[in-house]
């Protein structure tokens, strides 16, 4: 159950057929996922989405593609979006994400957030040390 | 201001001199920062904590060191831990992080958060391609 | 699947009852939805949060009830609650919210969390031009 | 800094002037902390908050004041409100929470934050034993 | 102390005098505010953020410039964003809010954020009647 | 539907074997509940998650058990995990959570949500008074 009632032939829109066909071409896959298509109910909003998703995730950038779908599966864990963590969890294991690799950023993730929640009970001074500026 | 008081002279307790001894060897630093100084306060604790952490991040393991830095970093940023976010934006840079990996960091940060946040007002289903035993 | 069980008959309790009454008279319709269902396991807790409810939502004040339904949405995102955004995205609409103010109210919402999260992760001192009483 | 004006003699508001004295009366102290105060520049809000904190707080109920208090800083250190965190540390230390209690709120909140973003991180479906109507 | 360094003379590289000159026009105003100023370590990422917040703040759209100013401070808040509540309150006093409306969006969130923190514990099942497609 | 896929006859790799007969033996029931159930596709994960949550809440320690368990459904519930809101609920009611004592519980939790959020909100400094080395 949705928020929004599920959009019917949303490719009927010229402007959600291009958004859907530059992700089956970015994806080189048929398929569109729900969050896109139930995002066609508003085509700006579809647009402005999967831009600035396809512009940080799909361009070659200083950190390699698997590792920011990595940072964005801690984010979106931290953040509890089921839907987000089911779908870059799926992604990153399509870009290769091995089963110790996913251990292994649930062990990092799980680590800092144990360490976030008591240095927010301690509230200690920041270091000095720690200032760039320093 | 922490809510608790900073321990005097904390290393007099002999586990507490270990712990420290073992992060001085393990980050080649002569330094200990705030959060170990003040967890001195109940050596079992900074025992656990450091022991965590010293598995997690300093031995070798599916993940690179940078990758698990950064993956840390985004758990804290998006937990709103301060210290956490500049103690180990500090280590991240300590490991290699250059301004360009630290911005792309901050980009697919904040782009995770913001289609979390869409994703939990949209409330959209999960697709089936998303399982793995599907 | 509810961590309490759902109470049998629970208008049998007049507590109970004056409470539902006064809901189906403040919302004008005859449905009790789950939430005060369920906390009627616990009529003190129920008569509390229904009173802070109605008088923050339902009683004139400041804002108008639509905005109010939309701040109330934008928390309920932001805190991951799914039946809050389920049951506030439908009051809202009953209140006049159209499909365009729901996507905008998305927008909104989520560059927000781009925002927050980026400066979380900057941490950027806060202007001396936003203090109040400069 | 905050985002409100610190109120100027807000006690020549007779209802500020008479949570004021509650708040005294309760809390046998003469000392008005900054929450209250700044509250004071909408009397209605410090009204309402107030009574909220002191029915749930400060009168008899299921759970011993202390352990309430203890609750109520895991839950102000996981929503990382640095104030909340101070002033209720405080309050739990006046009602006997020594620093080995102490250490052990910090272990528990920490180790439960760590299986939380694990749980998040791995979707794990709810057991059926679970269900209070199973 | 950031975790970046503060730029010197940003305004020398051309694209980011090009954002600062598009802020300033935007808001009528000479000051640049420090989350600008820092984020021009990386004008891409600059440029970015600008152009999104510009577009979902300054442009017309289906909610008015002060109700997004409302939600913007409520997911602020909700995401502890100390920085980003001070901006966006002072923004939202510069498009009209009042003592009493800024009483009633913490109200409003405050509220929200109880019974969203109600009903997490709860688990209480999503009412088949919230179904848009129902 | 999980990120990853149950494992089948998991106790045929005998660390994970020992890790389930522990829990038998320690919870003095024969079921393994679906958290260790998944956990199992990482050995070595799987030890140190059950190694720290027996330590923290299976040992006696300066809090009592059922208090630990109060706590970790409020950061659970905070962090909004329905998983381990569930398993935690059940947990503390097997070790002899009431009705009554759960309300009190979940009025105390949405309390602190409600002035944690005001806080957020209103960014008061904190007062001299809280200063443990005041």
């Amino acid at each position: 159950m949705s928020t929004i009632a599920r959009p019917h032939n949303p490719e009927s829109d010229p402007r959600v057929k291009a958004v859907f066909d530059d992700i089956r071409a970015t994806r080189k896959s048929d398929s569109i996922n729900n969050l896109w298509y139930y995002l066609a109910f508003d085509p700006p909003l579809l647009e402005d989405i999967w831009r600035g998703v396809k512009q940080v995730m799909a361009e070659p950038s200083a950190l390699d593609p698997l590792t920011k779908e990595l940072i964005y599966i801690a984010v979106s864990i931290t953040n509890s979006c089921s839907y987000c963590v089911h779908s870059h969890t799926a992604a990153a294991r399509a870009k290769g994400m091995t089963d110790a690799m996913h251990a292994d950023l649930l062990r990092v993730v799980s680590t800092a957030a144990r360490t976030n929640q008591l240095l927010n009970g301690l509230q200690v001074p920041v270091d000095e040390a720690f200032d760039r500026e320093a």
